[in-house]
């Protein structure tokens, strides 16, 4: 079979919908689904390893990288740089697994933008109290961090339309198996399963 | 939410394939879908119950049926007609349900016409020898019944591109699994999931 891998899956969702935790358990228990390393300006933490966390590379190099129109999406944010390379697709591809990119509406965009073939979904939270509720219980924000959070999760939902899947994270086991039913489903669409059904008709 | 139901899921498979079973612990699996409830102009059997397993009408009923286009789909089999009528997905729709119809290649091809929407699904046995052993396993047919059936299936499974998805049937945990990923994926399409979109963020 030549048709595995190489199918690219974008999840978006406003911060506090739980995506985090929802796109954890979505790559344990999928097999061939692999998380896309993203570059980026930034100093590597002391948890963080290159390659599995991020590529970690210099500012000249990522700009160099721009210039050569090697990423599906970059953006700056607090003065760094981040983004996924094609070179990562090509990758996954080359070895027979799917991707996961998390990115915001932003980086989505321009996915959808340079590859058109990307399958999006944007998860959302059950309702603003929830959202509220979750960002409260992370601690270390004031009332006004929340509320520009809110504010910009709003924003966010808003373009819930550009993407072609839309998940509620009301129960996170749900919302896990709805994201593993976009992924899935996407593997038995037929253009991807020429090769199989080749292989079954080689035996009549 | 009023995005609930009216999809129609079309299932096809060879006979021995296993879609009766995948079909069976699909429906008892998932909230929300009926199994779409055939007319026919044959006899009930003793064990068939009008409306449960088919709506039974004369053949001048059924006629009349025809002539007033009220099917989407329907063939002559044996001398006797089979049919699912628009008023089957009506219903449906007024429940909220979605429907799963269980029809040939010949039926697949009359829905996808006559409802372009229809999400139609191809389940394939792994292989001719594993197709010969389950229609030998039902028992009561001879070396030529099997011939002209793995004969039929053959060129059933050439129409294979016709369909939106293609499932392979080796085992039958993962293509249940399969046939309900595509039903769910479908449900979290962003145009059925407006209503709900809506819904979170009005409470923003």
């Amino acid at each position: 079979m030549n048709d595995r891998g190489g199918l690219v899956f974008v999840v978006s969702a406003p911060s506090g919908a739980g995506k985090s935790s929802v796109l954890r358990r979505v790559l344990a228990e999928l097999s061939r689904l692999r998380f896309s390393v993203s570059h980026t300006t930034r100093r590597p933490r002391v948890d963080e390893e290159e390659g599995a966390d991020y590529s970690f590379v210099s500012r000249e190099r990522f700009e160099a990288m721009i210039r050569d129109d090697r990423f599906l999406e970059w953006a700056e944010v607090h003065g760094q740089l981040y983004g996924t390379s094609r070179e990562e697709i090509a990758r996954a591809t080359a070895d027979e697994v799917d991707l996961m990119l998390d990115v915001d509406v932003q980086g989505a965009a321009q996915v959808r933008r340079r590859m058109p073939s990307a399958i999006t979904v944007f998860i959302l939270p059950p309702s603003r109290a929830a959202l509220d509720a979750r960002l409260r219980g992370r601690g270390g924000q004031d009332d006004a961090d929340i509320e520009r959070r809110l504010g910009v999760a709003r924003e966010e939902i808003e373009r819930f339309r550009e993407y072609d899947y839309v998940v509620v994270n009301e129960r996170i086991e749900e919302c896990v198996e709805l994201v593993k039913s976009v992924i899935q489903a996407a593997r038995c669409r037929t253009t991807r399963m020429r090769d199989a059904a080749r292989g079954v008709i080689a035996t009549f």
